[in-house]
């Protein structure tokens, strides 16, 4: 168990043997992001409770509420964790492949046990929370971000026609894979995945994704 | 208000001037599912209680428990009134504007103060509650089916490829506009309404949703 004391120790970044990079404080913040996680996923976020992850994490409650101060305050440092861990964007050269393997990414995420509840959780959480609701906005900003030179680049090889909305592009893959986690309930496979991606590919040869005006 | 007496009386179905049919029973349902459906826009899936609805709808509070049970019964009874109260489909002739309209109209529901915050109110609640989940996969089924046929005349008119999934076509124009409101917060204007629907009619004429095997 780390102690408080460790905990505000200065963080030494970069030290060779550490698997995240910053030091104790990085550790802590890591350890403590994964018991709200674990938390999340398991009970909802409704009864999360900031001294209950401090126990799992086993670090010092204090720790906990001096540096997130609330549930919210600590699931919105969670999501821009899990923005800054997420895998980085493909880079086949080809735009339909680069996206067929976006839309498995989100479709492995999303049945993920672990993962796919947690999505959940804190989607649900964003409906009553605002403070949750922006980091979780942010959360798909950054994701999106990184997945658009996909289709910029498809842009620029003459893929995809001048004028194509990659970011516009990258949401419209992820959409059928979240209606189906949130609302329809039908099946979250691979084959709807490949689908989804192949819809949108086919979409942005005909040019709906170009922006107007 | 409507005593418990008078909400066990035989239905008088039928009779002129009743706004919806089926008498004093029907009307009882109609009243406390507009009350249920208010609270869970104002307060959310968590703080509903049966008894304050009941009093918010004027009903005695037994009639409440004894006709739903809990607050999951009443929610489920209540996505199965608004899947039977839904606009019926388009039938414009082409099925890019039929679909168009079905965008449009899910868009206008999503966006709609109400009705915005009720969907994602039962979203929510679906997360953590098996029951609520399954009456909300009932209620786009539903939807689902309406809308299909919109599909199935335009394979019929050849405007579509033979073996296109109607329903996997209808699910898709919804996805995008649930994506912005529950995951990335872009806006859900009327733009993103006609995108989704002509995304939806370049993909299908594409192929992209006929069924393989």
């Amino acid at each position: 168990m780390l102690t408080e004391l460790e905990a505000h120790l200065e963080p030494d970044e970069g030290r060779p043997g550490t698997v995240r990079p910053g030091g104790r404080t990085a550790r802590v913040r890591a350890t403590v992001l994964r018991a709200a996680g674990d938390a999340l996923a398991e009970q909802g976020f409704d009864h999360l409770d900031l001294a209950e992850i401090a126990r799992r994490a086993g670090v010092g409650k204090t720790t906990v509420y001096r540096r997130w101060g609330s549930v919210a305050g600590l699931v919105a440092d969670l999501l821009t964790d899990m923005a800054e861990q997420s895998l980085p964007r493909a880079r086949t050269g080809s735009v339909a492949e680069d996206l067929r393997a976006n839309a498995r990414l989100v479709q492995r995420t999303l049945t993920d046990p672990r993962q796919g509840a947690l999505f959940k959780a804190v989607i649900a959480a964003a409906v009553c929370d605002a403070r949750t609701a922006e980091a979780l906005h942010r959360f798909y900003d950054t994701r999106i971000a990184e997945w658009a030179p996909c289709v910029e680049e498809a842009v620029e090889r003459g893929e995809l026609p001048e004028g194509t909305d990659a970011r516009e592009v990258v949401r419209a893959v992820s959409a059928p894979l979240y209606y189906r986690l949130l609302a329809s309930g039908d099946p979250l496979d691979e084959a709807a995945a490949d689908r989804a991606a192949e819809a949108v590919v086919a979409a942005a040869r005909a040019g709906v994704y170009v922006v107007r005006g």
